[in-house]
C-alpha cells in the first residue's frame, strides 16, 4: 500500500473565487480520503468559502507552533494571520495578495522541510500579487526563489490526457524568434518529460512544434526549424526520449487531441494557450514544473467576474488535485 | 426572384482527393439548382473523378469557341485540354500544376467578362503549381494577377459561422511583428467586413486580436496593442465599423466561438489556422477575399494519402459551394 500523500492546500485570491471553489473541493468525502489535506488560509478567508459553497468543513485548527497532526476524514487548517484589511470580492487589493504571498510562502517552507509533498492552490490574481510587492515575474518564479531551485522551470497546461508547454512565456511576440535555441528547446522537452514520467507515464511521446507557418516549409518561410529544433529533437531522441518535430503548429493539436502524443512543446505561449483553451478551458490543469513538489491550479482564473455567486466550476482544481496526489504518491 | 448565379467549378490537383469531390459535389441535385454550373475540367480528370465518386455526371461538353449554354439539371462541361503525361494520384507533378493554373487561367478570365458570378475550387496543391512554373507565393495572388486588382487581397477561413483572417499570412514569425501597422490591420478588418457584408451581414461584428500574449497586459508583455492595434481600432469605429479589440489572442476564439462575433482579425497565420483548424477542420472553407467574384475552397488540401479511396469528405467544399452560391447571388 502507498502512503497517503500529504497536500497543502490553498484557497487563492479571497477576492475570487477561490475560496468557494476550495472549500467545495474540500467537502468532497473521496478528496479527504486520497490525501491527508493541510489547509492554509486566514479563517475569515475559509468562512466566506464556505458561507458562498453552503457547506462547512469539519477542520482542526492549528496555530503556528502546534504540531502537525492529521485525523482521517478531517482536514488540518493551520490558521494564518488575517489580511489586514476587508478584501472586497471582485476587486485587487494589497491585503488580498499579502494572504496569497503569505500562504504560498508557508505553502512553500513546509514542502521545502518534507512536511507536505504537494502543494495545490485555487485561482490566485497576479496583479494582486504585484500589488502586494511580488518582484516576480509570476506566481511560480516566487515559489522556485522560495525553493532556492536554480535550474530551469516552467508551466505545464493539461487538458484531459494531452500535457503542453512551451520554450518561451510572457514575452513580447518579436522577442520569441531569438529566444528559441536548441539549448532552450532540450530543457523544455527534458523537463515536460521528467514530469510526465513523474505522473506514472514509462516513455512519454512529446511533439515538438514548428516556430513558423506550416514549420517553415521546407525552409521558405523561415529557418528556424532547420537550423534549430530539428536538431534540437535529434540531439533529444539520442538521449533516448521519444520526441519527434518539429511539426506545423495548426495541425500537431489535432493530432495530439486524437491521442497521437502525451505532450505538445510549444514555442511561445499563444502556440499552445489558444489551442489548450479551445480543447477545455474549464477542465484545464496548470502544474508548475522544475519545484521539488508538484505545485498545481486550475487553469481558469479568479474570475472577479462570478466571485462569490457560487456558481464557479471546480473541474479543472478537481484534476488539478488529483494529478498533484498521483505525483505526490509517487514521489 | 433573383436570378441564379453561375458559377465556374474546378476539380483541382488531379493526383489528389479534389475530382472525386467535385464530382460528388456536382452529383448532388440540390446543387444544379441553386446555380448554373460550368465545369471546367480535361475529359480525363472527370472520368477519373466520376470513376473514383461511382457516379456519371450529365454534361453538355463545350469545346474552345462554342458559346456557353445552359440547361435545368444539367453541367455545361468546358473541356479542356488533357495534362500533358499521366498525372500519378499523390504525386505532385508538372502536368498536374498545369491543368491547375489553365483551368485557374479560364475561370479568370471568364469572371473577368462577367461570364460566371463566382470561382469554386476543390483541393489543388500549391506544390504542383510552383513545378508547373507558378511565380506568385499561392494561387490567390495568381488570380489576382490575372484579375489585374491592384489592392489589398487575402483569404478568409470560415468554419461554421466565424470567419477569420490575418493581417500578415506566410511569413516568417520573427518578422510577423513589423508587418502590424495601423495600415495593415485597418486594411484587413475592412476588407473582411465589405465580404461579411456582401454575404449578407448588415454589420458584421469584428474582433481584432492583440499581437503578444494577454495582448500584452497593459504594455509589460510589449508595446504593439497599445502603440498600433488599439488605434487602429479606435479609428475603424469611427468609420462607422463595429469592431473591438485587441482581444487577448488566446480567449479571442472561445468568445467567438459562442457566438460574440462574426469574425476574428488575427495577427499572424498559426493564431488563426490553430483556433481555426481545431474548430472543425474538416467543415472549414477559404475563400479568397478582395477578387472581384467570390473565389472559394474547402479548407482541406488535396490529400494525397487518401487519393483515388472515395473517403475524402466533402462537407467544407459544399460549405464553400453554399457561400459562393449566397455571394454571387447578391452581386
Amino acid at each position: 500500500m502507498t502512503k497517503k500523500p500529504r497536500l497543502a492546500v490553498l484557497l487563492g485570491d479571497p477576492a475570487g473565487v477561490g475560496p468557494e471553489m476550495g472549500v467545495k473541493l474540500l467537502a468532497r468525502a473521496e478528496n479527504r480520503d486520497a490525501a491527508e489535506l493541510l489547509l492554509i488560509a486566514p479563517p475569515s478567508v475559509l468562512a466566506a468559502g464556505e458561507k458562498i459553497a453552503g457547506t462547512k468543513l469539519d477542520v482542526i485548527a492549528l496555530r503556528p507552533g502546534d504540531p502537525l497532526r492529521f485525523e482521517a476524514g478531517r482536514i488540518t487548517h493551520l490558521v494564518q494571520p488575517e489580511p489586514a484589511g476587508f478584501a472586497k470580492l471582485g476587486e485587487c487589493s494589497v491585503p488580498a495578495g499579502q494572504a496569497v504571498l503569505q500562504a504560498l510562502t508557508v505553502a512553500t517552507e513546509l514542502a521545502k522541510h518534507g512536511a507536505v509533498q504537494g502543494i495545490l492552490f485555487a485561482p490566485l490574481n497576479k496583479h494582486s500579487l504585484r500589488l502586494a510587492g511580488m518582484d516576480e515575474e509570476d506566481e511560480l518564479r516566487f515559489m522556485q526563489q522560495r525553493f532556492e531551485v536554480p535550474g530551469f522551470t516552467c508551466e505545464f497546461n493539461i487538458t484531459d490526457q494531452l500535457w503542453t508547454s512551451r520554450v518561451t512565456s510572457h514575452v513580447p511576440l518579436r522577442e520569441v524568434a531569438d529566444l528559441i535555441t536548441q539549448e532552450s528547446v532540450g530543457e523544455a522537452v527534458h523537463i515536460i518529460d521528467k514530469a510526465l514520467r513523474s505522473a506514472g507515464i514509462a516513455r512519454p511521446r512529446i511533439a515538438v512544434s514548428g516556430l513558423n507557418p506550416h514549420a517553415g516549409d521546407g525552409g521558405s518561410i523561415g529557418l528556424e526549424e532547420i537550423e534549430v529544433i530539428a536538431p534540437a529533437v535529434e540531439r533529444l531522441k539520442r538521449d533516448g526520449l521519444d520526441a519527434s518535430g518539429p511539426w506545423s503548429p495548426d495541425t500537431v493539436f489535432i493530432a495530439a487531441r486524437r491521442g497521437d502524443f502525451d505532450a505538445v512543446v510549444s514555442m511561445y505561449h499563444d502556440q499552445g494557450q489558444i489551442a489548450m483553451k479551445l480543447m477545455g478551458f474549464e477542465r484545464g490543469v496548470t502544474l508548475h514544473g522544475g519545484l521539488p513538489v508538484p505545485v498545481a491550479t486550475s487553469a481558469s482564473g479568479s474570475a472577479f467576474d462570478i466571485a462569490g455567486k457560487g456558481i464557479a466550476r471546480i473541474d479543472g482544481l478537481q484534476h488539478a488535485f488529483d494529478l498533484c496526489v498521483q505525483i505526490a504518491a509517487r514521489a
